[in-house]
């Protein structure tokens, strides 16, 4: 039996860590959104980058940069964090560098699993028959926020474990899990609601950043699974 | 405003610190429930150690010990972790050494707070009313599995969450506080099929120790509050 867990936190990745897993990371509010974005509007691939001083480096060889800290954008970049950024004219067959303050170091932590993926609600059932497809175990990795718990990460991971185990083949006894379908399945039918609770629409709300919160939360926008291989985020399932 | 903030797993412990918090720490399948346990049966004092070689000093030294790593107790010592160990004939008026895999590591973490109090169902109502006449900010730290979140030590800080939020100048916006507390309103009604999901049921039940769970979810059977100050828990509120 493949078996499904959920890491609430990238500090806690060392003790879900699975070499075999596929590994799905998640930001939902806003840099998962935002990536999958990029994608629907013809990205060509992604550079995700840890640290200020790489993108800022990158942007100094001539890409396109895309650049944030606790949701602002930063001054020598392109645009920020919102998935509204993200439009066709300034994306479509273009590289783009993207550094943010949960989401990229949580992409690079995922990467000692055996393939990563980015997931959101836009691309969620696509995301779960590319899952099932691969016959693995599965690791949710919610980037949270500073190492802390979040809600809405954890709404996705339980809508995502919900999908995967609905499988023939799938299991968990992981609490994480448990919890976070537990969580999902009381949100769902009024998430906007719901995600009136969460701290970070209060944090992108004190800087007029929570009109992305809807968006956020549209199921299945698209088919495309984009996935971190070496340095860059392209399309796994084309 | 106070504020109530939930941290699931020791490993996230210094993401939340906060010196001016009290600091509730709970193991509810085992540890704080023995302990609780034990203060009901008199005894004078607990020294929690955090590695099984300072528990095996002090049995050397002459100390009764309770050690356990994985639910089973440790060959040098006197017994392990059920609440049901600590009974009147052998803990009254002694004092106790005791050593576990999650809970004990979590007291010395928590001790960087204002006040370290020891929390289970068993002295829930009490502990709620020590914490209001504090009038201090609230930090429940569960001591999880081995750093991973557990639904069990989750339900219990959604427990206490709630009633202290319910009294007049504490607040939280903390995704961990108001997960917890939403999983706690979903599972209170039913507690024991609830926790059928649960991890560490399946760890007990492998080792025949699934047997203090029902007595583990009992409320109020006890209004004495357990504190560690020093090198010792004692109680704080008589």
């Amino acid at each position: 039996m493949n078996k499904v867990e959920v890491c609430f936190s990238p500090a806690l990745y060392k003790d879900y860590e699975n070499k075999e897993a596929i590994v799905v990371v998640t930001d939902i509010l806003r840099a998962s959104s935002a990536i999958v974005t990029a994608f629907i509007n013809g990205v060509s691939r992604i550079i995700p980058v840890g640290t200020l001083e790489e993108a800022k480096a990158y942007k100094e060889e001539g890409y396109m940069v895309a650049a944030e800290r606790d949701g602002i954008v930063r001054d020598f970049a392109d645009f920020g964090n919102s998935p509204y950024n993200f439009t066709k004219d300034r994306v479509h067959g273009n590289e783009i560098v993207y550094s943010t303050t949960n989401g990229t170091h949580a992409i690079h932590l995922a990467s000692s699993g055996k393939e990563v993926l980015i997931g959101a609600y836009l691309n969620l059932s696509a995301l779960a028959n590319y899952i099932i497809e691969q016959d693995r175990d599965l690791l949710i990795l919610c980037a949270g926020w500073k190492n802390k718990f979040n809600l809405e990460d954890t709404l996705f991971a339980g809508a995502l474990s919900r999908l995967v185990l609905e499988h023939e083949g799938y299991e968990t006894i992981c609490d994480s899990a448990n919890g976070a379908m537990d969580l999902y399945d009381l949100a769902k039918d009024d998430m906007l609601n719901y995600i009136e609770k969460v701290a970070q629409r209060h944090r992108l709300k004190v800087n007029g950043l929570d009109d992305v919160i809807e968006y956020c939360h549209l199921i299945d926008e698209t088919d495309l699974v984009p996935g971190f291989r070496g340095d860059s985020i392209t399309i796994f399932n084309k």
